[in-house]
């Protein structure tokens, strides 16, 4: 396994930037318009006139921006195996066509598979900030890693 | 106002059905390929490889076409005003290329905003199942409504 990210790799207290990446108008309405093709989220007018304040991604759009964020910083470089679930999601503030965000993970837990002695889990709390170091996101989830050596890991 | 469904349209116990929605093996590369390009969501073989078995859909994109479902059922005939999280989500069981998924969201609480009298809170679990009848999807959030009349909804 020559992966740089076991789970051994990210104790508690790790913390890996994200980002930047920019959203566009284009990619909002093009994510809205398969997925979430509400008013606001497709229509600058509409954004405008809503509690939005303007063309705003889908929030499920700016979680799967922060997903591939935690792909090109670690994912693809590690051991994951996929995960069972988010344990919130805040959306605290829109994000607007032309932000640019960024932020960090970081790993809060992380325990030993009590079935399989090769895999362990890692949960981590992830936010982003828009241009103007206002909070758009926080997320903690919950991620399965296969351990890089099992026997050597058995008490951590 | 005159949408389908303002806040007080949908009081607890309310079950709206969702879906059904058949997701192709080029769908989950496709949004895999922009926002989780991990290789068990982009290949058959490293799926089948992995602990999900199989090519599978991004949780995200899972809870992407449950949001599309959301919105050809109620959504986009309603007063939402979006949402300001998600409570959890579980994702129960691998979705696979060629899965038919379909479920129900159910209203479990809402609130009057204490801010703006215009507006409410509804709190909701969203389920989706396979063709197998297995759970893949369990959601829970809160959305925000347009009252069709404050005045009358009072004291609801």
């Amino acid at each position: 396994m020559n992966r740089r990210w076991a789970w051994e790799d990210m104790p508690p207290g790790s913390v890996i930037p994200l980002g930047p990446k920019t959203v566009t108008a284009d990619e909002i309405v093009e994510f809205a318009s398969e997925f979430d093709p509400q008013p606001f989220h497709l229509d600058e007018a509409a954004g405008k006139a809503s509690i939005l304040g303007g063309l705003s991604a889908s929030g499920w759009h700016t979680c799967s921006m922060m997903m591939r964020m935690m792909c090109d910083a670690f994912l693809l470089d590690s051991t994951s195996q996929g995960a069972p679930g988010v344990d919130f999601v805040n959306w605290r503030k829109p994000v607007l066509a032309g932000d640019t965000l960024e932020g960090t993970v970081t790993v809060t837990e992380r325990r030993r598979s009590r079935s399989r002695s090769d895999l362990g889990f890692l949960t981590s709390v992830a936010t982003l900030h828009n241009q103007n170091g206002e909070t758009v996101l926080e997320l903690k989830n919950t991620g399965m890693f296969l351990l890089r050596d099992p026997e050597a890991a058995r008490d951590a």
